[in-house]
Parts: C-alpha cells; structure tokens; sequence
C-alpha cells in the first residue's frame, strides 16, 4: 500500500466521520427536542475532535511527506488538498477545535430564543465567546497559511479569493447599486404595482408543490428529504440530501423559490464525481461555487420569463383562487422586485450585495478586534444606513437575523455574493452553449441546464480551483460584469 | 489526574461516540431515504470502530491495571463495568466489529424488502453473514468471558444470566402454559367476544392520543420525540429519547399500547442517574431490565381495570362513534384476550413467552451451527407448531418478522420474558408499598407508580445487576411465581 492510499484511505474515515455530525447537525436544527441541545453539543465536538486527531496524527504528516505527485490531475489536486487539509488542522490545536464546536452549539441554541424575542443582550456573552475563539482561530491559521487573519477565516470556506480580491469587487458594486437602485425603483414606481395571490395557503400545499419542483429540476426522492426549519439550509451527505425550508402562509413564494434555491445546492451535491466520493478532490469547489449553483437555479432558471411562463399555472392549479396574479407577468414583477428592506434571505439580487458589504466589514472589524461584540447592533445599524438608507426596527431584523456568526462561520458572507456573479457567468455561457435553453426552462424543464451543470461543474469537483473552475465552464474567472449586465437587463430596461 | 479519572473521561467520550451512533441508527429507521442506507452503514461502521479503538487503547488497559478498589460503591461498580467492557472489547478484533456493523446495516435493509415481499430467500445471503459473524463474534468472546458461546451473546444485552438459568425457567413455563392456555381459551369462549370498536382511525388522531398519554406518564416532550417506524422501538439518548410506532388505521389499540411500552423504555432513560451520565454505572441495568419497565408500564399499568376505567371515556371522545366497545369492561376483554398468534408483538401476555421460548431454542442452534440459515423457515415452522399448535402461513409471518437477527442482535430474544416475569414482580412489591396505586390509575395518574420505579430501578443505573436489582426493589431475586400469578389472577378466574 502506498503512502497516497493509506492517505486516501484515512481522509475516506474522516470524511464518514463528517458525514455522521452533518447529519446530527440537521437532526438539531430540524428534528431534535430542546433538551437534546447540550448532548448534541457534546456530540459535535467529540466527533470534531475525532476527525481532527484522524488528520493531525503522525502517520498523516508521514504520508503527505512521502507521496509524490502521480502526473495524474485528479490524484494531484487530491494530494494537494489533502496538504492544504492538514496544514488547516494542524495549526489548530485540539481543544480549540473541540471548544469551537461546543460554544457554537451553546451560542446556536440561545439564538434561537435571542432572535425570538428581539433580546441582542441575551446572546452577547455565548457569541463573545464565540467571536473569542474564532479570534483565536484566525491567529493560528494565519501564519501557516500565509495568509491575514481574516482571509485565513475565508480561505476555509473559499480556498484562493481573500479580502484584497472582494474589497474592490465590493466597492465597485457599491458604485453601481448607488445609480442602478434609484433607477430600478423609478421604472418600477411607474408601473402599477404587482397583485399578490390571496392566502392562507395551507402548509401541505405549499411542501407538496415543493417537493414536486425539486424533483422536477432532478432531485430524486430516494436520495433526498424535505424538512422544515427555523433558517433554510442544505445538508446532509451527497448520497442523502437534507433541505429544509420555513413556509409563510400568506406568501407560498418564499418557501418555493427558497426550496429551488437548496434544491440548486443539492443538485450539486448529487453531481459530484461518485469516484472521488469522501475525497477531498471529491467535494463541492466551496462555498461560493456552491452559492453559484443554488442562485443559478434560483435566480437565473426559476425567476425567468420562461420558466414562469411554464409555472404560473402549475401554482394556478394547485392554490386556486383569482386568476389574475397568477398571470406570469404579474409573477415576474412580484419575484423579481427591487425594494430596500432590512432581511438578507429576503432581498432582492440587486440590493442582496449590500447587505453582504456590510457583514464583510462588520466581520473583518470583529476579527481585528476594532468592534466588541456589545457594539454590534449599533454598527450594524449605521452601516445599512449607509449602504441602503434604512435601519432595522429591532435586532431580530437586525444583527440577530443570521445564524452564521452565531454558529462560528466568520468569513462565509462573502461567498454569497462571489456566487451571485458566478451564477451569472455561469448562465450567459449556458445560454451560448445551449441555444434551447430558454424553450425547455418553458416546458419547466431544467434538465439540460442540470446536464450542463454537471459536466462543468458538479463532476469536477474541487479538480479546479473558484477562478479556473469559471475558465473552464466559461472561458474566463470571475468577471462581476455578467452579474451587473444581467441586473441591467432584468432591471433597468 | 488518577487512572480512575482518566478511565471515567474515556468512557465519557466512548458513550458520546455512541449516542451520535443511536441518533443515526433512529434516523435510518425512521427519515432517512433508501439511497442513504450504504453510506448510513458506512458511517455506523467507523464510529462503531473508533469507539472500540477508544475502548482497546493501552491507555485504557493500563489504566484499568492502576486504578483500584475506593470502598465507594458507585465509583467501585464503574470501575468493574468498565472492566468488563474491555474484556469484552479487546476479545473483539476492530475488523470483526466493523465487519459486523457494515453487515447489520446491510441485513436490516434487505429485510425490510424481503419481509414486505414474504421472501425469505432474497435475504438468506445477508443473514448468513451476518449469522456467520455473530458466530465469530461468539467464539471470540467466550473463553475471555469463561462463558459458553450462547451466554457470551446473552451477556451483551444482560449481564449475569445465562442459558442454564433460562433454560429451566422456560421449560417450567412451556409445562404451566400447555395447562393454562386451553382452561384460558376455555374461560374466553365462554363469554361473549368483546366489540371491536369500529374503524377507520385517523393516524393523526392517534398519533395526538399517543403524544398525550406518553406525556401524562411523565415522558417531557422537551426530552422526546414520537416518530413512524416499521418496526417500534426506543432510542436516543437520556436527554433526547426517540420512540416510535407505526399505526393499524382499523385498530387504535395496537399504537397506543405500543406507545405505553416505549415510553416505558423511555422513561427508564429519563431517570438514570444524571450523575452518572455516559458512564457504564449510570446506564440501564439491561435489555431484561429495561424489558421490565416498559412491560410494567404497558401490561401492568395500562392494562389494569384501574387505567382502563380513566382511559375509555377518553378514547370515546376522542374517536366518537358507538359508545358501546369503548367500556372498560369491554375494552378490558379485548386487550386481555389470550390467543395463539403467529406474529410475537401481537402475542398476548400468556402467550408472548412461547413466541420467546421458540426464537431462544432456535438461536442457541444458529449458534452452535446445528441450524443453517437456509433451514431456518422449517425449524421456525415445526417449533411453533409444537408450542402453539399453530403454523405461520408465509415467512413474512413466520422467520422473518423480527428485525433482531438481521441486525446481528443474537441472544437479545430472553430478554422480553425476563422483562416480564420481572415487570409482575415488581408491580407486585410496587402495589404492598403504594397502597393507593390503583386509585391513581383509576385517575390515570402513573405518577406514584413511576417516582417508586424511579428510586427503586431507574435511579439505580447499573450499580445492581438484574437479580441484586431485583432483590432491592422487592425482597427477592428473580420469582416467576409473581408472573404466573398475574397471569392466573387475569385469565384463569
């Protein structure tokens, strides 16, 4: 046996470990009783801890230094992720990994009652510790990787882009959302408004229309589940995807367009390279890729002309009711709406960005520690003043709205937007490589842009990198100008 | 640190493995998707390794090795319990352990489709490994145990009873059940046959019905959950215990009843004593121990004319219809009504040992190799005939019914009659201590009943083993005499 498959071998073991704690990590968010917490946290941290011993143990650090490079790209790359993985663990010692998988266990649970009744002051001491330790995190990690402490943070979620990439890519933005938000509002403000569908629209109605687009767009129910939550998110293994969304009796559109979004998530899942499965060449290219694939699905199939063309009648039918804004058009208006409003997971694509802007800075600041926790809703406040000109009638739609910081993902916002312009390249290369796109998006067929998908990103892998991924599939990195040309076109005109 | 603190961190940490492992194991039985069932399995096999690997580290030998006697009991049965886990972990190689857990997890999936096909034959390839590994399993356990093969088995679901104890206890019991069974049936037909009441049930009005009486039993719905399962069962953990039923729509009686023993089960879990929590001194006492509290709670209590009287007025309000079946009397007769059934879970009380005397006799034979798998159906068929006089008319209601074998638990079976033979016993010494016990029942209150199973077994862990448990609780070791007493006094006068 060689160095290289006692290595495939040992990640293969960490990688089940993984597995076992995403899926008591979707058991506690979507199944588990309140009392069950504090054992769960435990869990996480001991199956946390496993996994960090499997990758810093020695016989790791001899293999890695004993393999050489094959000449074959996918055992290379899979070696060198291998090194960068263990670079990462090992620079953290144990009990920080273990302490950072109990507090944010602890600091998760309090949110949740924080966020419920608007009280910022009762999750600052959980979230202080929080913020402590991924401090800590961010000051071991930076010098073996070469990196600031900040993008230390970032490179975990996204390996190759840190802030000095996203700063400028952000401050451009904030210029062209200054002139384009004003404009968009006037078009929009001369038209009359959109008729919303009248509800209640009963729960069961609206998860069985659901499940019926997510299978629709490719994702099979024997390798998948549909559950509820208090934050939408996609879990689970590759082989057994969890997504789980929040239904709004009065707006069936959240919770489709939020499925269809963890759908795209899930889809890529579904399309790694089963022959790598539990490697880590094997795995999704990071977050931002990830992000690329739901909002592709979401935004750029699901909220076109053509597939609501297909859908408007499908909601017809199944809700009832007046005809009238079921009208395609009049669905158009109402998904694709500009407005300035206090909720990330509820922004449009054009003003989305800002609120990721200002949790990019609020971050960084956090990490520096040039902001306490304590001032966090204060800064909060005044930077989406700054960027949209509104502030948040309390915390909950404020700095408590969000799960990731109080679950210890410092770093992770950016990859939201990073994916929101990738899913534009993505899609104007699609649309220039399959020139039926639009006519089986009108049949609510999604499965040549899956198979597309697929091919050109799901089946890599992390083979490439976040920018040679982009060449590959397009033919060039990353170039914010799709996103901008496709608001313009959807927006402006 | 001293060794005994060291050994009690370890141990910790193993139990913490473990519970991840039955938060998985509940959720492939109850919401997980079929394509998720290899990798589910490959994630049961590595925790189960590294929780041997924790269990047969040097640390841990040398540890034991150093640590000694305390003089406190507690403290002095831990360090025994952890003793003998290891002996029983080291005489275990870490490929046997994750060869067995891959095996059982892929029997069990090919059971659920070779039960609901009533073929045995799709799953004879499955059974024969894992028979074949329970043997090796057997053979390696034995002489480190001093036990013969069978009792090695029987030693891992309770310890310190073996087939020479059970062996006599069985016999004697096949001797007063070919006595009283015919003079029970007797007594039956000559009364008129209680009315079912008339169906169909709505699933979610049972369900609503089974949440409330777990609830009213103590069971906090803060610490539990009720799911759907083919097959009920109790899981989880101590702070976040997981039962589960499946529902006959034309008889409410089955989930009910079935809810009441695993909430029994659960209740047991509640009560352990949190001070020794994750440690082998503050777990159940055991499979037949544990049998004994969810028996007590389901034939004791929630059989007796005391429960019914307060539950059948509840039942008819919350199903409607023709009062008549819904009075206690009657539904007294048709939950007390002895049969000869092929299906154990149904069996009745009389008759339920017969069902265990057959499976005990047949896997004591698997195990010495004197029965080959392929053979199973006919010796399944022949032995119940003999002891019920009955045959089953397919396999899917003969050999294949219980999970227990498919997923490897082989010597688990005794266990259900000690249960209840214990569960007589105890109620029994509970009813000369509370004398007001039945008026409480009559209130539907199992409160008394179950704050004297709390100071008497729950709280007691595994300080005691079954019979010093026993004598604690009620004057005496393990008596029969107490069951077939019961059993006298319910259907023979």
């Amino acid at each position: 046996m060689t160095a290289y498959h006692r290595l495939t071998a040992r990640f293969t073991r960490i990688a089940t470990v993984n597995e076992a704690a995403a899926m008591l990590g979707w058991d506690a968010a979507t199944m588990m009783p309140p009392g069950g917490g504090a054992a769960r946290g435990d869990q996480l941290a001991v199956l946390a801890g496993l996994a960090h011993a499997l990758l810093t143990a020695p016989e790791t650090a001899a293999d890695l230094a004993a393999a050489s490079s094959s000449g074959e790209a996918w055992q290379d790359a899979n070696l060198a992720l291998m090194r960068h993985a263990h670079t990462r663990a090992t620079a953290m010692p144990a009990d920080l990994v273990e302490a950072q998988a109990r507090a944010n266990s602890a600091c998760e649970k309090v949110w949740r009652e924080a966020r419920a009744a608007a009280d910022f002051a009762r999750v600052v001491p959980q979230l202080t510790e929080v913020i402590r330790l991924v401090r800590e995190q961010a000051a071991a990690l930076a010098p073996a990787l070469g990196l600031s402490p900040y993008d230390a943070l970032m490179d975990g979620f996204q390996r190759g882009i840190g802030s000095a990439d996203v700063a400028p890519v952000f401050a451009a933005y904030e210029t062209f959302l200054a002139d384009a938000l004003p404009r968009a509002e006037a078009i929009q403000a001369a038209r009359p408004a959109p008729q919303r569908p009248a509800g209640p629209f009963a729960e069961a109605t609206q998860e069985a229309l659901c499940r019926h687009l997510a299978e629709a767009a490719g994702l099979e129910p024997a390798h998948a589940r549909l559950d509820r939550s208090a934050h939408p998110f996609c879990g689970g293994t590759p082989t057994d995807v969890r997504i789980t969304t929040r239904y709004d009796p009065e707006d069936f559109g959240r919770a489709l367009l939020g499925v269809m979004h963890e759908t795209g998530h899930a889809l890529y899942e579904r399309g790694l390279p089963a022959a790598y499965a539990r490697l880590p060449v094997g795995e999704a290219a990071g977050m931002a890729a990830h992000e690329s694939q739901s909002l592709l699905i979401e935004m750029q199939a699901c909220r076109s002309d053509a597939y609501l063309s297909w859908l408007a009648p499908l909601l017809l039918e199944r809700f009832g009711g007046d005809p009238a804004p079921y009208h395609p058009a009049n669905l158009g208006q109402l998904w694709r709406r500009v407005g300035r409003g206090c909720i990330r997971v509820d922004a449009d694509e054009m003003t989305y960005p800002a609120h990721i802007i200002l949790r990019f800075r609020l971050e960084q600041a956090l990490v520096a520690g040039e902001l306490a926790v304590a001032d966090l809703p204060g800064a909060w406040n005044d930077g989406l003043r700054a960027l949209l000109g509104i502030t948040p009638p309390d915390d909950a739609q404020g700095c408590l709205q969000d799960i990731h910081w109080y679950d210890g993902a410092v770093g992770y916002f950016p990859s939201y937007t990073l994916g929101a312009m990738a899913a534009a390249q993505l899609m104007a290369a699609a649309r220039r490589v399959l020139p039926d796109l639009d006519a089986a998006l009108g049949r609510g067929d999604l499965r040549p842009l899956v198979a597309w998908l697929r091919r050109e990103v799901h089946g890599r892998g992390s083979l490439l990198g976040f920018n040679d991924l982009l060449r590959a599939a397009t033919g060039k990195p990353l170039d914010p100008a799709d996103f901008t040309a496709h608001l313009t076109a959807r927006y402006l005109t």
